[in-house]
């Protein structure tokens, strides 16, 4: 099956970095849809290559036999919009693997938490087109090609350097038909703070707890926290530049109310053993709240309780 | 063996009230040196009977075959002064058991973390004689009638209401044939702010981070979120009228560096999975600060983060 939209202007060719949840499920929904993509894999290239990808979706299951896949970034075509759906904890990786899937005007999204990850990849690249994407999805890889999407599903993109508005365009009427809703940001930097107002509690939370989101919002003293530590966020953000909506720590308390049972990927990662995501998470808006004169104080200590677990793995 | 110092103004009788490593460790040091001493038994008194107290110590091992040994107050005769050495998780228990050792002479003695533990017995027993009591010591039960001590084995005391100086002085010169040391505190509210800077960051931490205190000195991160939380501690006891030596934090982290492996007593309430001390060690100190406008925004994510986990028992 291979149809597409009449409105599109461009033929564009993606490229997905980094197949777990994320990538998995958003450049699955695109293949799915018969658009050109290829996924770089790691892990479970050699799975995939053979059995394809599986998506169990409260959006509707579907499974791709045949995937472009790849195991080196050398042997991918040149992509006109790259979704780098790494943990940020990979993003060492990026050097090597950009410039083989880039030309001048390649489109780099950097679908990753945190903050400040954006300007890293520009000191490597100053010349790079580059955006940064926000996923807000609960989803997983439970098995190798096997990915499991259990709580919404849209981005929220925005430029960070160079250009590539026309290529976001298009990229969100490519996804429009297929569940998935991009929302384009003309500030990225308050998108990334918005998102930390989420992230920053609950990712350490059930680190540091080891529990679910769910049990940390039935519990008094859990969910007092974290609605004191979306408030450090919050401040955080005013004092560097970016103030939010009055409203937002209500509105994410009640958004996790409404979720199924959930492990946010830092969680995952500890269950795994794997490298947690502190860097992007904590540690660079830390330094930026403080470089703004702010003292995220509980925050902090989330962040050095976090290390502290990573170092006794 | 029975023999009693030359210098003895008073034959005092002794009551301890909680047979742990606290109360069996300094309870069983006046008996092994032929005290009149009456120990009240919870779980183990059946086997302290019928076997004794075996005390092992870096001050020297010793066993107690025969001990006055009780499992109900009403048992047990009046005392000159009694060791309240239970959990503050079980001070409510001492409506009941204290009327039936005490008369109107007698001094109580809580010997235990915290603070405001007194204040809340006089509340219960306005005319009782009660002064308070720290332990500075490293000792644990370790099976029944079995005591362990690792560390350190002195107490600091300090009349809280009433009369009782003369008891406390008796005491010390007992106990000061018996590698005990008893120093007599003029202010006892600093003291317990001081012995609150060792236990509010180790006690919490310990459990937090699932771990013991030596791990914590190593890591850098605990090492300084430790330091931190003293400095909140220091800056709480200043609010609340009792100003500290400055050095007081430093004293604190190589004093806990010269340890041996140790788990604080909230670490081993949590490896039992008993009550753990929150409301004396974190609850009432963070109450006092904040009734003196001194809020302790780490040591409230503390407090917030063991009532968690104890909730999930």
């Amino acid at each position: 099956m291979h149809f597409q939209a009449t409105t599109l202007h461009m033929n564009l060719r993606y490229g997905i970095v980094g197949v777990g949840g994320i990538g998995g499920y958003f450049g699955g929904r695109l293949a799915e849809r018969g658009y050109d993509v290829h996924f770089l894999f790691h892990s479970d290239y050699e799975y995939v290559k053979q059995n394809g990808l599986r998506v169990d979706s409260i959006d509707g299951d579907f499974s791709l036999p045949r995937v472009n896949a790849y195991h080196r970034a050398q042997d991918m075509p040149v992509c006109d919009v790259i979704l780098v759906c790494l943990k940020t904890t990979q993003n060492y990786l990026l050097k090597d693997i950009l410039p083989h899937i880039t030309n001048s005007q390649s489109l780099v999204i950097l679908v990753q938490n945190g903050l400040g990850i954006e300007a890293q990849l520009g000191k490597t690249f100053p010349d790079m087109n580059i955006a940064g994407g926000l996923a807000f999805i609960g989803t997983g890889k439970i098995g190798q090609g096997h990915i499991s999407h259990t709580d919404f599903g849209r981005i929220k993109v925005g430029m960070f350097q160079g250009k590539g508005e026309d290529k976001l365009q298009q990229m969100q009427e490519d996804f429009s038909e297929n569940k998935v809703k991009i929302e384009i940001s003309e500030n990225l930097q308050k998108a990334r703070w918005e998102k930390l107002v989420w992230n920053i509690p609950y990712n350490g939370l059930c680190v540091v707890m080891n529990t679910t989101c769910d049990l940390l919002q039935k519990q008094l003293d859990m969910r007092q926290l974290s609605h004191d530590m979306m408030l450090e966020v919050v401040a955080a953000a005013e004092a560097c530049g970016t103030p939010m909506s009055a409203n937002i720590v209500d509105k994410m308390l009640a958004l996790t109310d409404g979720m199924t049972p959930y492990s946010p990927s830092m969680k995952l990662d500890f269950d795994h053993k794997r490298q947690m995501e502190i860097e992007a998470i904590y540690t660079l808006p830390i330094a930026e709240a403080a470089a703004h004169g702010y003292n995220m104080s509980k925050v902090k200590m989330l962040e050095q309780q976090i290390k502290f677990i990573q170092s006794q793995y």
